[in-house]
Formats: C-alpha cells, structure tokens, sequence
C-alpha cells in the first residue's frame, strides 16, 4: 500500500558521495538554466525568525519539471550557539517524489550539501562572466564558504595565487592559508587590507557575513569580476552600493530573492539600481538569452543569495547516489 | 560539539503515544490561545504545485515563544495515487529545537498527528460555540477526518446519535456507520439526502473535498453551528456563500488563511462576508476577548483551514513523550 522507505542519510555518508566537482558545478548550472526556462516553481523563503536566540530557520523548495523530486531545505541560523560550543549554522534536506509527493530521503547534511551548492553556484558565475585568464583570485572571509568558493573556482578558472582578507583571528586566517595552500597548491596570501586583495585579483569572491558595505567602489579595476554571496537577507550587506555603478554586467541567482535579500537590495535603495538598471539572471546567460562576458575589459558583478532549485539539484544527485549504493539506514513509514 | 541525535520516529510509534484525547485538545486549544497573544509566528504556508500529477506539496510551520521547539510539517496530496495503489495524502513533521535550530526529530506519522489537530480544533470549535446540550450531530464527508471530528467532538458534546450524508460509496458509508457505531456506541444513520442531516443536528460538521458549497442556507436553523474543514485551498468549498448570512457568530482558525483558502473566501466573494463583518479568531475566543456562543438559537460558524501552531503544539507532545520513553530510532547527524 505504500511507497518504498524512507532512506535516512547521514553527513560522513554524504560527503563521501557528493565532492564538489564538475558534476556537482553541472548539476547546480541545470537547474539554473530549468528556472529560466520557465520549468521550476521556487515559491518564496519560509523564513521563521527567533529572536531570543539571534535565530532563524529558513525554509528554501523547488519543483522542477521533469524530474522524480524534489528538495525541502532547512536552514538554521542560531548565533547564540557559539556559547554554547555548537555551531551557528545547521540544517537538512528532504527528498520529496515528484510522482507521489511521498518522502523519499532524509538528507542530515548538517548544511553541507549547501555549502557546495552554494560554492557551484559561485564557480557558474565566474564560468559565465569571469575574464577567461586569471592568475589571482581574491576572497573576503575565511570561512568554510570562502574555501568552497575557491575550490570550485579553480576548477573553472584554474589560478596560481590567492588574496585573502578577513577581519577574524590571525588563528583562522592562518588555518585558511594552510588549508588552501595544500588544498589547491596555489599560493596564498592573508592581506593585511582589503584593498591589497582588489588590486591584485581578476576575480573577487566576497563571502562575510558583514552587515555593512565594506567593499569600495574605487577598488573595482576594468576587467575585474565580482561575485558577491555573503548577503541572504534584508541586514547583510557586503558592496558598498556604489561598486554597482562601475558595473558592465549585472547578474544574480533570482531577481526576485536579491532585490530583496541580496546586495541588490542596498543599490536599489541607493538609488544606484533602478528599474532602468539591466539585471540578468545566471539561467539566461546560461541559456545564451543574455550574454556573458564579452570583453577582457568589462566589469562584472554577480550577487547570489542561493536559490531552492540548487538545493533540488543537489539533493536529488545524492539521493540518486545513496540509492545506487543502497547507503543509508532505510526506515519505515 | 553537535547537539542530541536525531530522533526518528515511525506512525505505528506515534499513534501509539499520541491519541485523540482531552490532552492533545487542551494542547492545541494553546497554541491558539498562544497565536491570539501575539506570541506565534505563522508564516504563509508555502505550496509547491505538481500539476502533472495533480498534486501539491504544502510546508506549515510556527514558531511559539517560550516552546523548546517548533514543527515544519510537510503535507502532500497527489490525486493519481489511487491509480497506483496508493493513498494520495501523505506527509511527516520535523521538530526544530527553539533553542540552537537544530533539528530534533523526523515525525513520520503518514499525516496521522493532522488528522488528530485537525480534529482537535474541530472540539476546539464545538468547545466555544456550540449549543451546550446537543444529542445529534451530523457531518458531511465519510472519511477518516469525519471519524475522527466526530470522536474529537464527542470529547467535548457527548451526542447520542449521528446523521452522515455522503456522495462515497455504500461500501465506504457502511464502514463509516460501522466504525462510529462500534467506537462511540451511538447511532448512527446514513441519510439519503444532505437536508436530512441538517433537519436533525445541533451540531455540523463539514470534512469533504468538495469544489463547490453544497450546504445551503435554508438548511440553516436557529441554534445551529456548523464546523467547516474541507476547505484549505483557493478551489474548495463546503457551505454556499449564503449560508453565512444566517450566522450570528462567525469564527474561524486564522483570518489571513480562511479568507484566502476557507469558506470565507467564497463568502467574500460573493459579497455576503465583508469588511464589516465581524470574523472572530478561535484564540480570540478562547482568550476571551471575544464572546463564543451565549444564547441557544444563535447560530454559529467556524471555518478551519489548518494553522501551523497546531502542527507545533502536537508534535512537541510526540517528541516530549517519545523522548521520555526513549522511542524511536537515533540517527547522528
């Protein structure tokens, strides 16, 4: 009478499944390229604050045409968990079949599925509007989306050296450099200022959770791309608005989340933005409606504030895997 | 550094710890109260349409200040399932900790915990503005949620007898004559026509998914109250628009919802509900600050379309119980 199980997936069987690699990158770029061509409905965030915990629980879904599911994310935020030795970030997935509406995986990814769908979503961009030679990349924040970042844009942009600068401990810049160094064999630099990591990189992945504008427009240099992911929501902010009137190339995952959530937010409200201003969305460069960079001299920049169809892609990849590999504690109904 | 495990639990655990009784009614009754005092947080329920399969995916949730904990309750509905053999609603709860956002528990109970709030609210209902002594009631729909109104109901009005009407087949009727018969060992009549019903309840209750009213308004009479659940979504109604006409007290679960998806959205627009119209929330009620039933010949109306403080309220009672008797499966993260 009913369905198969429910397949319960944990992070350590999670990780070993999914790498963040040309697949994952493909995968993410595919739904993408389904939401412009009209197949996905992604109703808007369901968003639960709790404000005594400096908290929120976000809830991110997309349905794609064509596809045997789709994911449920939830996302929480709790920043009040740093005292109490656990971490701020957690979340899960579900997988809901598209052919029963049964669910079909639990996905405890404690956010890492996230993490790399988020990390591909930032190597798109720069596939799409990054200058085609670049030898130094640059990241603002140095948390565990900032390698992510890195490590997805080399596999578009295979660079040699990275500039970083973060505002955090000397301890956790000093881990980053050493984690990238091995990681990616490149050299890497902890900048003692932000405008040090502008002037030395062709491409520029800002990744704080900053709720103030910290990236100058006197930085941005002609040929330089920006891909911006720290901003989420309505407080989070990390280009100054003003860096969006040098731009050649406006982009971003969903106008309808980064007008409200995202740095767009902010150069709308400076006026800098304005229903004039040409914004394309990455699944209309990806489809060749709009175009990607053109010009070694242009100025690009990319806002993302992470879309449920990336989250659907992802999950639905590992589920695939989990099953093929008959992963998993398998659970009835 | 992480929280607890994930606790896992099956429909035969929680139908098993959590029953349709005066404590699960009394639990839900606060999260009304708790909705009306300002302090729950209900965002718009979101819905992911399947149209191929004329199906839909529905995401509820609330956070209640002061809880430990919050539910996301994922509700599906997908009408090709019969085709294939299986039951077209189906759906689980998460229990989200108020504290860090971690999740706590995967509540995989097939859409049983909201059959049983439904139900709840249902007595809720009843409890306020129903006649004190009713010895009939009636209920359209011969469903589960019709069995299971009708035992929420008999909790807080102990009828004799009850009239059903329903456009089932002889065979589903028969069970549901059956099952009432054995279960609250009262009478029950399978009426002939929809009047009939009505000729003979104090009370009625309305559980069918009927895409236009069939309950009309001379079928009204004084002291009457009528309960109507079928209805949660832009394309389904119970009670023609009219029937409202009559009523003295109207009520309902959550005005931003009923007047989008419950009867009061035909209602308004037919013109017959308008601004003036006084619409009272059933937390309002319990509050106090609006009247329930005061006289035997008003007659009353409450319209339920389902609000996520219920799905909160129950599923932290099956959490806190499974949890003290250490239930379920424990999955790490």
């Amino acid at each position: 009478m009913k369905d198969d199980a429910v397949i319960i997936l944990s992070e350590k069987e999670l990780r070993s499944y999914v790498k963040l690699d040309e697949q994952v990158i493909a995968q993410v770029e595919q739904g993408f390229a389904a939401l412009e061509a009209g197949q996905a409905t992604v109703p808007p965030i369901m968003m639960l604050p709790v404000p005594d915990k400096d908290g929120e629980v976000d809830i991110k879904s997309a349905f794609i045409k064509g596809l045997p599911g789709m994911a449920i994310k939830i996302a929480s935020g709790f920043f009040h968990n740093n005292e109490i030795g656990l971490p701020s970030q957690s979340g899960q997935m579900l997988v809901i079949s598209a052919e029963t509406g049964f669910l079909q995986a639990v996905l405890l990814d404690n956010g890492y599925l996230t993490q790399v769908r988020t990390a591909a979503a930032g190597a798109i961009a720069a596939k799409y509007l990054a200058p085609r030679n670049v030898d130094t990349v640059g990241v603002f924040g140095c948390g565990v989306q900032a390698r992510y970042q890195m490590e997805a844009l080399f596999l578009v942009r295979p660079f040699k050296k990275i500039y970083m600068y973060s505002i955090d401990s000397d301890e956790r810049k000093a881990a980053f450099v050493d984690d990238m160094t091995k990681g990616l064999k490149v050299e890497v630099v902890s900048a003692e200022i932000g405008e040090e990591v502008a002037a030395h990189s062709g491409i520029i992945v800002t990744t704080t959770p900053a709720r103030k504008g910290y990236f100058k427009p006197e930085w941005v240099r002609p040929g330089m791309h920006i891909t911006s992911m720290g901003s989420d929501s309505e407080d989070k902010q990390e280009l100054l608005p003003e860096v969006f009137r040098g731009a050649d190339i406006i982009a971003c995952d969903l106008k309808s989340q980064c007008f409200r959530l995202g740095e767009l937010r902010s150069a709308v409200a400076a006026d800098i933005v304005t229903d004039e201003t040409p914004v394309q969305e990455l699944g209309a460069i990806i489809h060749g409606r709009q175009s990607g960079r053109i010009d070694d001299d242009q100025v690009t920049i990319c806002d993302l504030t992470g879309v449920g169809v990336q989250d659907t892609m992802i999950a639905l990849m590992a589920y695939d895997i989990a099953r093929k590999k008959n992963a998993g504690i398998r659970v009835q109904r």
